[in-house]
C-alpha cells in the first residue's frame, strides 16, 4: 500500500499530555549516563540528585513522548522497515524538573526517494510547559521508511553534507556507557524490545540489543553539555545528529567537538571500541 | 533524653499503602545490579523486561517501605548515630510485579547494651497484597542506636555467633556493581543522602558515597537466587545478614555460599577489590 501524503500531511497535531516528577528527571539523567562518576564528586550530580536538581536539555526528546506511532495501522507506514535517521532539538526555555508538559506533534514533511530507495519523514513536537503555555522545545526527527518509497512524492531536498571540518577536534569528550545502559534508558519511555530482548535484537540482524538511538543522542549532548556549555543547560540552545551506526551497551562513546564560530560547535561521535562513527554531521549551537 | 521502652514498644503497627508498578519492580532490579549482564542474554532478563517479569524476592525490602521512620522527633531517637546492621526478609508467597500493598511495621524489641554500647531496635514489617490480604514477606531489621543505650532496659540476648562453616565454600558468586549503583537504588525509596552526595559521605567518615546495605543485600540476593535457586523467585524462603562493612559503588561482591544441609546455607559476602568482609553470619532456606 502506498503512502497516502495528503492524509498524513494533513493530519491535525497530535496532542500529548505528560506528568513528570523530579524522580523520572533523575532517571532520564541516568539512562544517559550522567551519574557513573558522581559518586566521586563531579559535576552530574546537579542531575541525578534533588538539591539543586537540574534536567539535561536533551530530556526533551522523552518528554510529551508519542510513543511508536508510526505503528499505528492508519498510518499505513511499514514500520518495520522505519529507520530513525536524524535527530535535532531546540531549546527555548530551560527544562522543568518536574510537572507537566503539552507535545503538539505534526507530520512536517514526506520526501520521495523513489521505491529503492525509500521515503523521509520529518516530523516535529513542539513542548510546553501546561502551567504556563512556555514553549520549551521544538524536537524534530527524520526517519527514512526504506519500504514506503515511490508514492509519487517530491524528491528529497538534497541535504548539503555537513562533514566536520578537516582539522584535529578542539576537544575531545570519552563517555562510558554501561553495559544496562539501554535497560535503565528504556525507562524513560521508549520500550522497543530491540533494546533489551537478545532475540529481537538478534533478528533485526544485530548480535545482541543495540542502545537507543537516543540514548546515544543524550549521551553526546552531556558531552556538549560539559565541554562547550560548563553544564549549564540554559547555556544550550540546539543539538542536531545524524545517526550513522548503532551503540551496545558498554562502548565508550567518544564525541570530537570543533568550534566553528561564536557559538557554534560540529561534532561526531565514535562508538571507540570498534572504531565506529554513530553520529556525524553534527551541529550545536549555544551560549558561548 | 532517654528511650522511652514503653512509649517505642507500645505503639501501634505504622501502616503504609504502597502502589507500585511493573517499572518499578524493573528500577529496584537494576538498583540492585540485575541486568549488567542481561544485554548478553543471561538468566538476569526476567527481572528486568516485561514479558514474564519476575520480582526479585529481596524486593521485599522496598515494598510498603517506610521512609526514615526513626527521624521522627517524636520516637526520641538519635537518629544521627542509628546504624543497620542486620537485615532478614522471610518470603510466604511470591512478590507481585505490580499492584498495590499494604505494609504494618511494629517495634518488636529494644535491648539494652548500656550507655557505652548502644541499644539495639528490633523492628519487623508484614507486607500483605493489598487485593486480596495474602501474607507476602515478613521484612525484619535490627538497628544499632549507638547514641540510645542505657535507658535501663533488658540486656541484649546473646546472639549465637554464626560464623561461615570452616571449609572452602561451595559456591562462590561475584557480581559487579556499577559507579553509579547508589544513585539507581535510590529511586526505590532510600533517598538517605549519605549515598549520593559527597559532602555528605564525607562528613561521615566515608571517602565517598557509600552503598546502601540494602542494596548490598540484594546483590547478596541475586547471588543466592541463581546460585541455589535457578533464579526461580518462589523458591527463596528466607535470607538473614548482618552487615559488617560498607560497600563502595564499583566494587564486586562476591558471595560465598556454603550447603548446610537440606535447603539450608550459610553465606558471606566480601567487597573483593579491598578484603573486606562486607556481610556476615548470612543464612538462607530454600526449596531445594
Amino acid at each position: 500500500m502506498a503512502l497516502d501524503y495528503a492524509f498524513l500531511t494533513g493530519l491535525p497535531p497530535l496532542e500529548i499530555d505528560h506528568a513528570f516528577t523530579t524522580k523520572d528527571t533523575i532517571l532520564y539523567a541516568l539512562g544517559v549516563g550522567a551519574g557513573t562518576a558522581a559518586a566521586g564528586g563531579d559535576d552530574d550530580l546537579s542531575f541525578v540528585y534533588e538539591p539543586g536538581l537540574k534536567a539535561l536539555p536533551t530530556m526533551a526528546v522523552v518528554l510529551a513522548y508519542p510513543g511508536f506511532w508510526a505503528r499505528d495501522p492508519r498510518y499505513g507506514i511499514t514500520w518495520q522497515k522505519l529507520l530513525h535517521v536524524e535527530q535535532s532539538i531546540e531549546l527555548h526555555a530551560p527544562l522543568p524538573v518536574e510537572g507537566r508538559v503539552l507535545g503538539r506533534m505534526t507530520i512536517d514533511e514526506i520526501y520521495d526517494r523513489g521505491r529503492d530507495k525509500g521515503a523521509l519523514l520529518h516530523v516535529s513536537r513542539r513542548v510546553f510547559d501546561k502551567a504556563n503555555g512556555t514553549l520549551l522545545a521544538t524536537v524534530r526527527q527524520v526517519n527514512l521508511l526504506r519500504a514506503d518509497g515511490g508514492f509519487g512524492g517530491k524528491a528529497a531536498a538534497p541535504t548539503a553534507p555537513q562533514p566536520a571540518p578537516d582539522r584535529e577536534p578542539d576537544m575531545v569528550v570519552s563517555l562510558p556507557t554501561s553495559t544496562d545502559q539501554a535497560l535503565i534508558y528504556r525507562l524513560s519511555g521508549d520500550t522497543n524490545p530491540l533494546h533489551a530482548d537478545p532475540a529481537v535484537a538478534r533478528a533485526a540482524g544485530f548480535e545482541r540489543p543495540i542502545l537507543h538511538g537516543l540514548c546515544s543522542f543524550g549521551i553526546a549532548g552531556r558531552a556538549v553539555l560539559g565541554a562547550l556549555c560548563g553544564n549549564e543547560p540554559a547555556r544550550l540552545r540546539r543539538l542536531d545528529v545524524r545517526f550513522t551506526s548503532p551503540v551496545y551497551p558498554g562502548e565508550t562513546i567518544e564525541t570530537r567537538i570543533w568550534r566553528t564560530g561564536d557559538g557554534t560547535a560540529a561534532i561526531e561521535s565514535h562508538a571507540i571500541e570498534r572504531g565506529v562513527a554513530v553520529m556525524r554531521s553534527g551541529h550545536v549551537k549555544y551560549d558561548a
